[in-house]
């Protein structure tokens, strides 16, 4: 029988895109724990590079899955995408709207532009678009096997700064954590996206038809390389990033040049 | 024999996500064929909701289809997310860096929270991230035989003056255009993205086995209805509804505020 959600305990929602069996959403299940009443709702497979997608065309199905861990947690495998995940449990799962949506901990960098193609980030950001506080965790290392107690021990740090002195709803936290080579965190900044885009360079294939096919394979550019305050600056420097994000995409000081472009025209 | 770009014309990149037989895009291609070199890469089935997705886990395809229509243009289909249509096109199909890309007619609205779903502004923002004046094109019909063609004189005129009067490389543009009751369109505006999500009432679905599944059917909530300025009061009031968005999500504003919830510690 389903545990009750006990009303002085917040409520928190885990999800990401690394799929159940992933090493960093067991790592953040032992942070979130003794924080709160946990629900997982994961894909129940690998969804990396899903950003905000969502299943619009063909049902998705849902597994219980208490029996993933003996711990004191609900888990719900979802067929679908992060962000599918995040709709379910707001609106079929929980027993009420959590009071925080927690997204990884992802295999690898969702700093600079990485952000906008990571199923992690997208399913953090669907929870800041329904006004709940969320925060998205990474740690700079796609290794399945990677070493997550830095990360986990960060985590608890920000998680608990945020339940206990919470920030704006609809806020959401993009935090990187680097893995530096003498191994020392420094501490944790506050920063804003990196401007940067990835050069692909296409693996071409052969499938056992002898089809052609294209498989996507990229290299980072920093725009702004050792620019101070950017995301990827603070990595470089050994310092967790933090970025405050949420799903406005406007560019309000672009807004007044396009008007004097002649756009805003009164008729047509 | 493959067309040579003209190198007084301009080479216009134009994608969707509604795929190759979409009657939104082939709106589109009467409109830019005229304007410059025009190459179409679309993804070969509709994919919608595919957001800024890509494909990681397995090569994509991409076919030639000149035949699809006997105009002054290439067509490739790929089989991925509109999003691994501009890293191919970029990458490896077009003869160089595209001056422009144009993403849509899209069928239904991709204004407010919208666009962070959508495979049309996915794809323009993917244009964006690499630096080229990008255009998202929406009408605010989902209908796949709605009339475009006052959507197609729109897209005409701000096409012309982007391509005229240029703006930011890496800015891109979310352009909706309203369905009036009245049948008149009053002019552009300036707007920026409306505040505003979905509710998801997934409605319960059997398969074949038995198996129950959910199918996401939702409403959209304007948390700021009838506020001047934003891009759903001007699709209400008539006007083509124009966002400058690009792909950084920080929140400028909510930096300070952060560095004030002790946040930024010098040491863990």
């Amino acid at each position: 029988m389903p545990l009750q959600t006990m009303p002085d305990k917040p409520l928190i929602l885990v999800t990401n895109d690394d799929g159940a069996g992933a090493n960093g959403l067991k790592a953040l299940l032992e942070v979130v724990r003794p924080l709160g009443t946990v629900y997982a709702v994961v894909p129940a497979e690998p969804h990396s590079g899903m950003s905000h997608a969502i299943t619009v065309s063909r049902p998705v199905r849902v597994n219980y899955r208490r029996d993933l861990s003996e711990g004191d947690y609900h888990c719900y495998t979802v067929t679908g995408t992060p962000v599918d995940c995040v709709k379910l449990a707001i609106n079929r799962l929980l027993p009420r709207r959590p009071d925080l949506v927690v997204s990884g901990i992802n295999h690898g960098s969702n700093a600079s532009v990485n952000l906008i193609y990571s199923g992690t980030m997208g399913a953090a950001l669907e929870g800041a678009v329904n006004g709940i506080r969320s925060i998205g965790l990474s740690l700079l290392n796609y290794d399945p096997e990677a070493d997550f107690s830095a990360a986990a021990r960060i985590s608890d740090t920000i998680i608990r700064q945020v339940l206990a002195n919470g920030y704006r709803p609809g806020l959401c936290l993009n935090v990187n954590v680097p893995v530096p080579d003498d191994g020392t965190i420094k501490g944790i900044r506050v920063c804003r996206q990196t401007k940067g885009y990835w050069s692909e360079e296409f693996e071409e294939t052969l499938d056992e038809n002898g089809e052609k096919g294209y498989l996507l394979r990229g290299f980072y550019h920093n725009l702004e390389p050792g620019v101070a305050g950017t995301d990827e600056w603070a990595l470089e420097q050994g310092f967790v990033a933090v970025v405050p994000v949420d799903a406005d995409h406007t560019r309000y000081d672009d807004m007044e040049h396009l008007r004097d472009l002649n756009m805003d025209l009164s008729e047509l």
